[in-house]
């Protein structure tokens, strides 16, 4: 049995609903951000990172979204949720995940983590003042040169789709200017829609 | 021909390495960074993040230094740069990497890059500032709960080797205590020796 830790309102939800779209048998462990959960000796035995999302395998522990997401895939190949015998199409796959997670996701930590990467108050305003841009900004080139459609892949829904949608889920608290990506945001409404996606935010936060 | 656009002491060293270690037939084209030609509308219309690395394929264009990686690894698979055929551990090999894309490397390019996310003087300072302490944690991290030994996984070399020792290239110029980090010194000393290793550099830099 897989075992999922989450926080809502993360990045977890993207894996969360990656393995509800595998047919994989899994439980939910949450974080309690509030109590400052994920620096517990307790989780950060299971995660040293400190962060979420951990998934428990037989095997041991995997944590990084892209890592996670492309396990589930070739965990579950007959739900063909990456291309998996196609080297380049996989890392094209790959690459739209490792932007997400290394630049927008990035982006989007620059609200309200600053503390990794300074320490002043006025060098926290400043990082806030430009994640309306940065974040955007890389919503924009995901609109333009990224996002195929109806799925980011093209016809083929993957785990690139999860993923798009969870960080989406930011772009209003980040102050970006919606109306630069319409095909972000139609791509979003669409995810919205799934069974296995309303699923996944039921089981966060219902 | 697979055709790689790299800048010298960037992150597109370690696919460099990577394309040498799996035999593959390359050629390499070089950014001039002084002339901020990762900006110019020839790059931009290979690849229109505006920076490097990016691999040119007769499929298409790759970036994102941990996809490119699984690339050649896929690629070139009697090679065994990665466990192709085992998805817990290709997941962890996948972590580990993102985890030196989206942790280690965003670190790191806080010492000059700020401007990715900030726009004042005094937060560039303050960025400046912290990176000793939070590319260390980082390394520190990889030191105490990644990097098994000899190589990253274990006994056998993969492509997370020559990633963790391209990013190990920085660790003086950003101000980290290596006395912290023995093993992660001793790895990019044992690193250092390898052939592919020193003809990369010297197709680089030489």
């Amino acid at each position: 049995m897989l075992k999922l830790y989450f926080a809502p309102h993360t990045c977890a939800l993207a894996t969360h609903i990656a393995l509800i779209d595998a047919g994989a048998a899994y439980e939910l462990q949450r974080i309690d951000f509030a109590t400052t959960q994920q620096r517990s000796a307790e989780y950060l035995a299971i995660n040293p990172k400190g962060r979420v999302p951990a998934l428990i395998t037989d095997r041991g522990v995997l944590t990084e979204t892209p890592a996670m997401l492309a396990f589930v895939a070739q965990s579950f190949p007959q739900k063909a949720l990456a291309s998996l015998h196609d080297a380049f199409a996989f890392a094209e796959l790959q690459a739209f995940n490792s932007y997400l997670c290394s630049s927008v996701h990035i982006a989007h930590a620059h609200r309200m983590r600053g503390y990794r990467w300074a320490s002043e108050d006025s060098s926290f305003a400043d990082m806030q003042r430009m994640v309306p841009k940065s974040v955007g900004d890389g919503f924009a080139l995901i609109e333009t040169h990224m996002l195929r459609g109806p799925w980011v892949m093209g016809e083929t829904y993957t785990i690139a789709d999860p993923y798009l949608f969870t960080l989406a889920q930011w772009l209003e608290a980040d102050g970006v200017d919606t109306g630069r990506i319409p095909h972000v945001i139609a791509h979003r409404a669409r995810m919205a829609e799934l069974p296995n996606v309303r699923r996944a935010i039921a089981e966060e936060i219902g």
